[in-house]
């Protein structure tokens, strides 16, 4: 069964699939009709009808028939192009930071040191007996090695951090030496990435406040890829617009390519995670976008 | 980057590259000693240092020097199976249902029709201006497409849902033709899958209550793969379970094999999406795995 990151693509490759199955079909056609030293082909239908050649002795197979009538000879459509046959996304798999912005969910080892400060540049929050990325620093060794706000760390030195505080798992960070924190970390799991694209005048068809999604333009792009109100906006295209003004984050859209993966987060759930941190936190987050 | 389903694949995959990278070097070691015919590198370090053959007009290439001195041949090492190198997922990767289970939020097209009684066995409910398949009937033709709870409908027939009630796409459904319905389908954006590993004694670590998760055990499968608190089981190993008795959960889990795909959503958007509907209605939910 074939996936698709947006609709856009899924009807784009399902027109160019039933356009290239139809030129088959031509060349296939076409092809009996044309080949020389074509046999009539022993379909199972020939058991109980005679074929056109058995049929009172008639000498009417192709290569009598091509023979006498030139004309009857079918002109042979350009065979398609076979590159299209696994084609997956024509559209957005241009996009080059489509594989970036997706959301897996899966583990990954991530082995990261401390600055000459003894600092991370991480601050982490505990959900549901899980301990999440709630902020990394911008040129921190968090941030170069590719931590993102909501991925969960499951182990830091192998230690297992399920169940732990946020104070308890600051410690952990605290007390690890200076090089070598080998962490286990999973991809983000509460989020996932929509991929939109924009319409002739640039819209995308979303409206947000503070970063929350509130409502979907009729008929655009995010409401056709099904964008869920009361939801986050985390990332645009790789880059974290976590904390970032509306009007910053319009900027960020208006300066995307056509192609605009979205990261999202339930409401309620960003709401938990940025509970206890000060806003005047937010001016130091990495806004690099994902390596 | 290497991105595995669980903590323990990482941990061993980690290991497997371990030893393979250092059988690789005692091999490449070895077969520079072991070599009949074997010629003198040409090194960068030559240019610099003349090499032991060259100097003072000593004979004293490998040739010479294995042919002398039997014994110096190095023993070599069995050369590892070099089907590890690309490895991904060593255990977990043998379990038939992970791909199955495997939540990917992308989009597909479905072709539905009607039972003959006119029905698809579908009832759909909306969050967030998004409209979900809160249940699935056994047998019924939405379960024969391949149908699962918690999967987004964007579409049917080209006509975008996005921002419709429950009772509105209930009414396109049913306006719908018997034949050839066409959806648009996003794959089950609110869930996730974990996959755990049996110890041995056949536990998973987790405790459930009414299907939702209440508590972890300490080092076990479900602790380390960081699965959450107050989320809902939705499929065990591709089985729905929604609905169903804890008794009958711990049956489903006690009967799988040893690596336990688990699917979950969070118990807030669970209990939205469950709340119109009656009891009686989940003894006819389709429980076969996933096609």
């Amino acid at each position: 069964m074939a996936l698709y990151p947006s609709l856009e693509d899924m009807k784009i490759d399902v027109m160019v699939r039933a356009q290239v199955a139809q030129q088959h079909t031509i060349r296939d056609a076409s092809a009996q009709y044309n080949h020389p030293n074509a046999i009539i082909p022993t379909a199972p239908s020939y058991a109980v009808y005679p074929a056109l050649g058995d049929y009172m002795g008639l000498e009417l197979s192709e290569d009598v028939i091509a023979h006498n009538m030139p004309e009857y000879r079918v002109q042979v459509a350009q065979p398609a192009p076979t590159t299209y046959t696994n084609m997956i996304a024509p559209i957005s798999s241009q996009s080059v930071s489509l594989s970036k912005a997706t959301v897996t969910g899966a583990i990954r080892q991530v082995v990261m040191c401390k600055d000459r400060d003894g600092k991370c540049g991480l601050r982490l929050h505990s959900v549901n007996s899980g301990v999440f990325i709630c902020y990394v620093e911008a040129g921190s060794p968090a941030a170069l090695a590719g931590l993102r706000f909501g991925d969960q760390i499951l182990e830091i030195n192998n230690v297992s951090l399920a169940g732990l505080t946020m104070e308890q798992s600051h410690a952990i960070l605290k007390k690890a030496p200076t090089n070598g924190i080998t962490m286990a970390v999973r991809d983000r799991p509460f989020e996932r990435t929509i991929t939109l694209h924009k319409d002739s005048l640039g819209h995308v068809g979303f409206q947000f406040k503070d970063g929350n999604i509130v409502g979907l333009v009729k008929d655009s792009s995010a409401a056709r890829n099904g964008l869920l109100t009361d939801h986050q906006l985390l990332e645009i295209n790789t880059i974290n617009v976590v904390g970032m003004k509306d009007k910053e984050i319009s900027k960020v859209i208006d300066e995307s390519p056509s192609v605009v993966n979205v990261t999202v987060i339930p409401q309620y759930i960003y709401k938990h995670m940025i509970n206890k941190m000060s806003t005047s936190l937010f001016k130091a987050l990495d806004r690099n976008p994902a390596l």
